[in-house]
């Protein structure tokens, strides 16, 4: 593998607004050559041995963490695991003191998520291990957008200029504001296509095109990003009901058809088939989501080796 | 240690049901091999170096995950681990999507408990991973009679034609189907004791020998296969008491010293003291339950190792 | 690093009580050599490297039990986690079955945490591993009083005549009674204070001095380990308020200020901040409590390092 030399430093991963292109770029061709090393017979590198990493999930997830924790044992570093539930967090203590604490047990790095926005944000000025955000309220999450991008590249060889359609529900979506920020700094073109019930009140600031006729949307796009549908909005009275968002929203066969082109179908999973996409699409060629998967892994193992100082071997 | 020569592959390990007797015997050997390992000072070999394992278990359990565990790193593989609650699961997500993630994240093998009969032979069809059965519904647990057949082959030298009581729930149990399948393919013969309201409906289909006669049943075996009794069975009106139970079809030195001949005692556990095994004879050196959890390791080690191609080197 | 040798060999750490002085300090000046190792680039020896140690913690904890593994994971010891949620425990089992079960395994040591006194102890004329007290009931919590005994001795060199105040409720807290035992041992002078319906009926056998003058206690101290105050004390009806009980023995500033003098501030945490010691002292210079946190690793792998022999490289 050729060496990666690392041109553009940085300590945390919080978010991709304010991420230069070059960080970016320089994020997703490391993880082009960990997607090599993860096709070998024995998929590890001893990059990060010594390293310790805290995977701190104040919120649950199961595909993230997991794809974490492959990463992280990839590269070779020790790796400890902390929940909210049945922690010191129930018993009343402040997320800085946690995080505090596992520090000052001689972490290196501390792989967050926690429910409200600006949580890594607080805790990287305030603690000296490097955070990498894994998903804040509904502010950002980074590594999934990387992911993205790194998949969609691979169908479209050049971001830039590409047409990303994300649809759905942006306003409470940290996928999108991730994907919006990471794909326009690259040079991408983006829309957004969902209910108004569902756009944020600072949708404008986004600067991308604003829709919510799905069929004109597909039309323009070369892919698009379908997001998760929680089924708590309908409670909350934002969606008249799944049926109605289905009918809408729902990216079917007929609807991709219609285009006459081939549109790339992404979705940042777990997937609500039936909901917001039909199974005939989510398991169409045309969809890349499994390969989004995969890229997972690669992107947080080269985003970990990054911070890490990335100039260890890459053997 | 000899090199065990694998002879037939297998590429799942789904159920014992249709294993043939030479696969059978294969990994009974291949455990010999590798309890030999577990005497070692330093009990671990380089076998399964860079293969990955997600153990997903959508059921909790406690001795079955653990001996999963330790086998794997024993091995030296990779292991992730996965559980129902907290997870993409409970946000609605289909579990062959589920699964189909985790494998997309370069996982070799997948080992899966599942509260629904057929789980993992639904997704051995679909994934590319290794499937292993670690208990699905009440249908198979075939890691659980392996551990029990080799266990008893240490006790009895042949097999064939030892005679074995299964006692306790047959309907319920995946644990007695297994050893079932597994004990009359070797050559054992089986006969199975409990009450007729734990009788599976398709109990002739086994022929076996049964009886709701424990005396005539002890009388008649080399070794005694207790079943846990699940409380909840009361509640459900299948019998009338534990206490009527433990009269009937408890498993008491009394009843043991009645045969006047010595009767080999095991469990797959957890144990209910003083419902279906009184205490002394659950201590007594007769019982080799102990034994059967070394035995565990063992067998999950062969079985991991066999199914990753059996090629590779134990050291 | 210099080669321990060590002198005094023991096969459990079940308390502080009874454990003679040239065992705490064999203790204290192993871990000192092991904070060195957690300051090297690899913070890692393969001393333990084939042992396999369960942590079974029956009560939830964050800090004791993440510590501990990071502990294991540095000297290269195998590890798996069980933990009471979820588990045959809840399948009624009894805890000794659930130990040897695991230790049946071949795990060589147990680290345990019981909401149960004694259940170490228990545990330990029963099992062939060795047993480490992780915390039981309200009993001992040993490597807790070792980690703030390392970390005191780093600020006063000499234990011999320190004079400790040990402050809150000392009724409910193993890390008060395991404190005394082991200060006491080692020559320091010890003192606690704290509400009187807050102290324990056996405290005359505890041999220390007592008071309820807050102001008194810090005059005479040289430094002074704050415990966590459980809410639950309240509902109890064992202090009127959090907020009356702060004003009398909450450890504050102007507390501390008006003792003319430098005293040194421990808390085992997690911490309550504005209740039983306020933010500013927490984090003030003369606060050792992340450091206490960073002993705790070392302390730990001593432990775990004398417990498995002593006789392994410390390379």
């Amino acid at each position: 593998m050729d060496e990666v030399k690392p041109t553009v430093r940085f300590n945390h991963l919080l978010g991709l607004k304010g991420l230069n292109k070059d960080a970016i770029i320089q994020i997703l061709d490391t993880a082009v050559a960990f997607r090599e090393v993860l096709e070998r017979p024995i998929p590890k590198v001893p990059s990060l041995r010594g390293v310790t990493i805290a995977n701190m999930f104040f919120e649950a997830s199961t595909r993230t963490r997991i794809s974490f924790e492959l990463a992280e044992k990839r590269l070779s570093a020790d790796t400890v695991n902390f929940s909210a539930s049945g922690s010191s967090v129930s018993k009343g203590e402040t997320m800085l003191d946690t995080v505090r604490n596992i520090e000052a047990m001689k972490v290196d790095v501390v792989v967050i998520r926690h429910y409200a926005q600006g949580a890594p944000h607080f805790l990287a000025e305030r603690v000296d291990a490097a955070v990498v955000n894994a998903g804040d309220g509904q502010h950002e999450h980074p590594t999934q957008a990387l992911l993205d991008m790194l998949t969609l590249r691979g169908e479209v060889e050049n971001l830039e200029g590409c047409r990303v359609l994300i649809l759905g529900d942006i306003a409470h979506s940290r996928v999108a504001r991730s994907n919006i920020w990471g794909l326009k700094t690259v040079g991408a073109e983006v829309m957004i296509c969902g209910p108004s019930t569902l756009m944020p009140r600072e949708v404008e600031t986004f600067n991308v095109a604003v829709t919510t006729d799905l069929d004109e949307a597909l039309e323009w796009c070369d892919a698009v990003n379908v997001l998760r549908l929680q089924k708590e909005r309908q409670r909350a009275g934002l969606i008249p009901s799944l049926r109605e968002y289905q009918r809408m929203f729902g990216l079917t066969r007929k609807r991709l058809e219609k285009t006459g082109k081939d549109v790339i179908v992404m979705h940042p999973g777990p997937i609500n088939r039936g909901v917001e996409i039909d199974s005939d699409v989510a398991d169409s060629p045309a969809s890349i989501i499994l390969r989004q998967v995969t890229s997972g892994v690669a992107v947080r193992m080269a985003v970990l080796y990054l911070i890490s100082g990335g100039d260890r071997n890459i053997e």
